[in-house]
């Protein structure tokens, strides 16, 4: 029997909507967030794909979607675990930003490398700044070198896999059908991961929000295929509408 | 440092509105209950009472209570147990029967019995009935002797407190703020606990839907002093209302 691995991420957000960079800044979802969520618990209850377990991140606006898709599929009662290490990534001094402003300042070279460098993070986010996450509560059981300031991509798969590997594959292992929801970069990096795809390539893959992604996963918890959208239409405008984002 | 426990019965649900037994079936919040739960989390925020970790019983009703008053209160992100021991007392053969028909039929003694007596059942609900929880994948994991057809109060405390002391005290004893979601049974059952309310007098005990009810506790975890409601004037109304349904 293969393992069945659902991804999903979070819905539009508030800040979505004004065009700002987010990262582990915690706002909700928007109205269209909201519709996204609910549509993507029809999906999965359509394709009759029912989490027995669900794994987000400590961000509001990934349990959100998860809270408002599960209700929808009548699987609200199922465990929930949660984890920092789903987290989006952490975008440093960008954070609060506007992107269109950012683009128009530094120029598309600059904007580029910050938004889709593998291993090039954005300048720190001070302690003290406006964004900054420390001293909130949801994080206090970290060490303080643990919290991040700001992440590239090749940080976000270093503290992500782990929490793969210890936290959701022995989920998979025990038979369960397991829902993660989480945000644009942290599924980057799980999908980076399983279908094996190079440092270089993977600025090229954008995740549409709102869509379940689901991979049938054999005994090594590795694809035994392509993972597929559950509505694949929708998934490919939704992945373009990310990869124009910046182009006000 | 004392303890805190804070208890939270959902809010009305379509068949409260119904005005039908309801026990384990798994119905959701009305609109009015919406609303209730999102009046909770304000409750809990200007209280400054912030839950570290939840506890809800695996019944709907219970869970969007939760999801909803955590969201307002900007505590969605915190850890989330659920157990089947915290569900409303299931009802038997009333599950899905009218109150007020249920009262005309049978009269107000065997009603009141059924509904208040600590001891005495309502009539087993057969495994292949309508409302029956035999095959409900949520209780998959429990023997079928745990899977009650029928519940007093008596079994109620019974299977509740193993979770109360196993399940929730050890949140309690790691300095944690502990919310639980449940239902008006399951909740009679643990107050009996706390405030040593004798057989006999916890017929006259309701509880009010929507109103955070705060314990600070002692290191035997036990009351340092009566539970208070964040807003005993709704709460005392709320009780009321509790006592007198049935007569639509």
């Amino acid at each position: 029997m293969p393992h069945t691995l659902v991804l999903l991420r979070h819905g539009n957000s508030e800040w979505n909507q004004k065009n700002l960079f987010t990262g582990w800044v915690d706002v909700r979802l928007s109205e269209l967030g909201t519709a996204e969520a609910a549509r993507a618990g029809e999906l999965l209850a359509e394709s009759n794909l029912l989490p027995d377990v669900l794994h987000t991140s400590v961000l509001t606006r990934a349990i959100q979607t998860a809270n408002i898709a599960l209700d929808v599929a009548d699987r609200a009662w199922i465990d929930v675990r949660r984890s920092w290490r789903l987290n989006e990534r952490h975008y440093g001094a960008l954070q609060g930003l506007d992107k269109a402003e950012t683009l128009e300042k530094y120029g598309p070279e600059q904007f580029q490398l910050w938004r889709r460098s593998f291993d090039v993070p954005p300048p720190v986010l001070a302690d003290d700044a406006e964004y900054s996450q420390v001293g909130d509560p949801r994080y206090a059981n970290l060490d303080d070198a643990e919290l991040p300031r700001t992440e590239c991509l090749k940080d976000v798969i270093a503290r992500m896999l782990p929490y793969w590997q210890e936290g959701i594959v022995p989920d998979l292992a025990a038979g369960k059908t397991v829902l993660v929801t989480a945000h644009g970069n942290s599924l980057r990096a799980l999908v980076k991961h399983l279908d094996g795809i190079s440092d270089d390539e993977i600025a090229e893959l954008n995740i549409p929000t709102g869509i379940p992604l689901v991979y049938r996963l054999g005994d090594d918890f590795m694809p035994l295929g392509p993972g597929e959208y559950l509505d694949p239409e929708a998934a490919a405008a939704g992945a373009a509408a990310v990869a124009a984002q910046g182009k006000k």
